[in-house]
């Protein structure tokens, strides 16, 4: 499994059809991009609007994802819950529906319960009672938990944590983090703002928002610098910025979505809260799009 | 309903027995909380760990204490979750289980997105579609949104939106937001520690974790507020805000439950990640209620 | 000294003329409100800005206070500085001006180091070493710490160390403190909005910005809990509110100075980088001081 | 000027003996970076403790730095105060006494009114008044205010503000600024954990802290990446992390000072408020110093 956690991993949104979750849109989504080199998919992912989903509207997302992925790509689960049981038993409902890991971010309601060691006891109990290996994800900027390299080093001594996705934007956090855990554990990033960065400081690959939206800059990144083309990379990562600020940090998951649509892919609204993207957005959107040359899919 | 919405409401935990929901003790707690005066029961609060309870567990405990309560006792759900759709559907579930009220904490994952504007779409859509009348929640703490009393004020507009509780800590916005809404809109204080000043600043009440251990110091502030006794209220709120901090901010809900143990009713251990209580804090405890003359039960 | 710390204090503005301070304009202020009941005035708090005037203009307005203020009233200081040595430097500079005490906030540009320990040994040192008594300044909106209110009872054995100022809001901060510090250490409201409540909480009296622009009904809020008067006092209490949100949080110290021209005081303009008002912020100041019949002082 | 802002710069922290400032331990300081291959100095940083010393001080320490540096290096003194009047007569002073550029953070003790206008406003009226070139100074964790890069952008269009200095530690905020400022406005790195990464953005060079300790590291990752050796330059980032976290947010600027004594330059204390070291600190710099090879200067 750790072997296979490397690469551009699609955080994947979710489309919805007169409010309804639409599993046929999903899966033409991964249909898609089953074409272009990816490692897989996280289902169920802060992108996908985990926390305006079902139960029975999750599980049907994992199992359509397992049936529409491509060969040799993986499915990984958004699993985390606000308690250590809702979390190990949501998981497991997650892994008989096929997911291959789960990403589990932290309880984080009692944020100012959520001390070193209660994530410590949480992560653990977890990863004991789960049936898919543990990807531990930090992204403060929800959760308002930042943690610390030392915690996820400590948790990498379990062996069904394999690995971490970072969401902070500071990517120092997982060179930290990658000198300190064993050589198989998966550091993954969490913005496509600094994914190459990441990648110079250890990291396997990246979880990517954007990558609804622009996959094959994505791809392009990490294939340069596997290749250690390092000025195409750098050209690369510096271009995708202002799409990926706009479509996380801007204008949010309706962004993403706008984005994906004028893509070919099917984006669509996001559920309420949400809000709708108004004109101003979506023409700033649609000049990000053609300044990085990114039309109708191919 | 509005005119009952008055009085002290605690804000009920959950008692587990071997980590599993135990509905006869939450049953007994209500039973002896019911000879006491209050005005009812917050059940799925944040104080009820209701983000590590499942749906089915919820539905149980909505059931059980409308099954204990007292003649003329309010239950009130906390039905609050992360998009419109899931909490008008968990509102009316928990209606359907005979919750006479809701009350609803914002959508707070995607925070920076929550603009005064969303949360207006969002508590407006949701007052349309549930069967109950809603009352907004403000817990800036946990939540990481500070609601304006603007918004409150717009949103008292909707006659399904019958008050507010504000657990910010700063009682002039329970000031600023009943000076701006109907006369019988309801202002109901979230934080004992300062409940009295928001009955003076026009408050109909409170809903209170304290309520759980020291149930009668909530009920002799009420009243002596109600009788005009502002010199015993006074007194009494004062004495009351050591105990308040410590099971509330310093030791949080595995405080209160101790606390609420030693006092006679139903307390135990809270659902991790929530970690059990040390040496030190139970000794603390012990001292804060001893100073109150806060023993056993009567 | 303690038993003077007693009452209301005017945290007062520095008017400016053509960009200059106007000890003149000052010094009307001060002789203005002398004939009110007050029991002081800070010179170089927060409201006066005291973080845009230079040292000799700081000395001046000092002297100008002292010069100017009727027999009884205390002068404090604001003289809290980035580090304790200057902050001792300074607090003596401004008592050799005259001033009777120092308003001391605590260092706050390197707040992650600002420990309870980093800041007991501050605050100690200060109060060893300075040649008047010290008042705490707690205002975590401006500096980032939250004070805790075991230091402040730790301060509270320095026999230099005579009171705290407490700005965070949370008033039950105010009770926390004042059950456990000495009976002689004064605890001052630093928040118009809920000055009764400190009082009801043990407090002495308060600071207030708000009292540059509404002196008397500050005054009237004191004088009714003195004579438990307390319907009177809750009534005035929650009129105040609106007026002193705009002028502390909405509109800020422009605000405030606007609104205090209008009652017939010298306001005028802030120092740059505080922006001038825009109409609509006239207009609704305006009307705050019309719905509390607050005209030209008389 | 604008030619000359590349490179490593360090952010010289200020030597104390007896608790005065120690200009010939300042001097000496300089003259062994002097030989390094340096672009220049900050004096009166913050790592400077530029918020703990006299107007006096600072003065002496820039003209002490004037006088000591090596041809061709650069100073740049930290000016900024809280208001602009304060900063245009302190900037002008220190250019008086030497200073090349002035380095400005934002005000932010009213960091709730720093709007971008307000922000605005103060910069481009700075920019006017002062006889030196301003840099912009972006350090949210010190300030609480997190500029955007479209109000950096506006910035740079005024002649006399010719740079941006970037302590937030998410690089993209570089990448962002410099895809919309003109060619020659310089972006510099201000945290030692992404320097190279924001070199890979655009960055023209960095100001430093960890620099004082290990200014070979920062050159050689400045050369590397300027002679395309990026393995090497990817090598030495990853290592340089765990130091500068260690002396920046671990330990702070007495960790930092400690560190650089141990190499042989003078360290010392910090200034009160900020404590000492403690032993366990110690052992840990000394394991990271020597893990890192770094023992004395040579």
């Amino acid at each position: 499994m750790k072997r296979r956690l490397k690469g551009v991993f699609v955080a994947l949104t979710t489309p919805f059809a007169a409010e309804d979750v639409s599993v046929s849109r999903f899966q033409d989504n991964i249909r898609d991009y089953n074409t272009l080199g990816l490692g897989g998919y996280v289902v169920l992912g802060s992108t996908g609007e985990c926390l305006s989903l079902t139960d029975a509207e999750s599980e049907a997302l994992v199992k359509a994802s397992v049936q529409a992925r491509g060969e040799g790509k993986l499915i990984i689960g958004g699993t985390g819950r606000e308690s250590t049981r809702l979390t190990v038993d949501f998981t497991n409902r997650m892994a008989d529906a096929g997911a291959d890991a789960a990403l589990i971010r932290p309880p984080s309601y009692f944020r100012t319960r959520m001390t070193p060691e209660a994530l410590k006891m949480h992560y653990w109990t977890v990863a004991d009672r789960v049936r898919v290996p543990v990807i531990i994800y930090n992204i403060p900027r929800n959760t308002g938990i930042a943690m610390d390299s030392g915690l996820v080093a400590g948790l990498a001594g379990h062996p069904n944590i394999i690995g971490l996705k970072d969401s902070s934007g500071d990517v120092s956090f997982i060179g930290e983090t990658a000198r300190r855990v064993p050589g198989d554990f998966c550091c993954l990033v969490g913005s496509g703002s600094v994914f190459l960065f990441g990648l110079e400081l250890g990291a396997a690959g990246a979880i990517l928002a954007v990558a609804n939206a622009a996959p094959e800059i994505c791809l392009r990144i990490f294939q340069a610098f596997q290749e250690r083309r390092l000025e195409d990379a750098r050209k690369l990562q510096s271009e995708l910025i202002p799409l990926n600020k706009a479509v996380t940090e801007t204008y949010g998951i309706a962004g993403l979505k706008y984005a994906q649509q004028r893509r070919g892919y099917h984006g669509g609204e996001a559920r309420s809260p949400l809000l709708p993207l108004d004109d101003k957005a979506r023409a700033d959107i649609d000049s990000l799009l053609l300044k990085l040359n990114l039309r109708e899919k191919p």
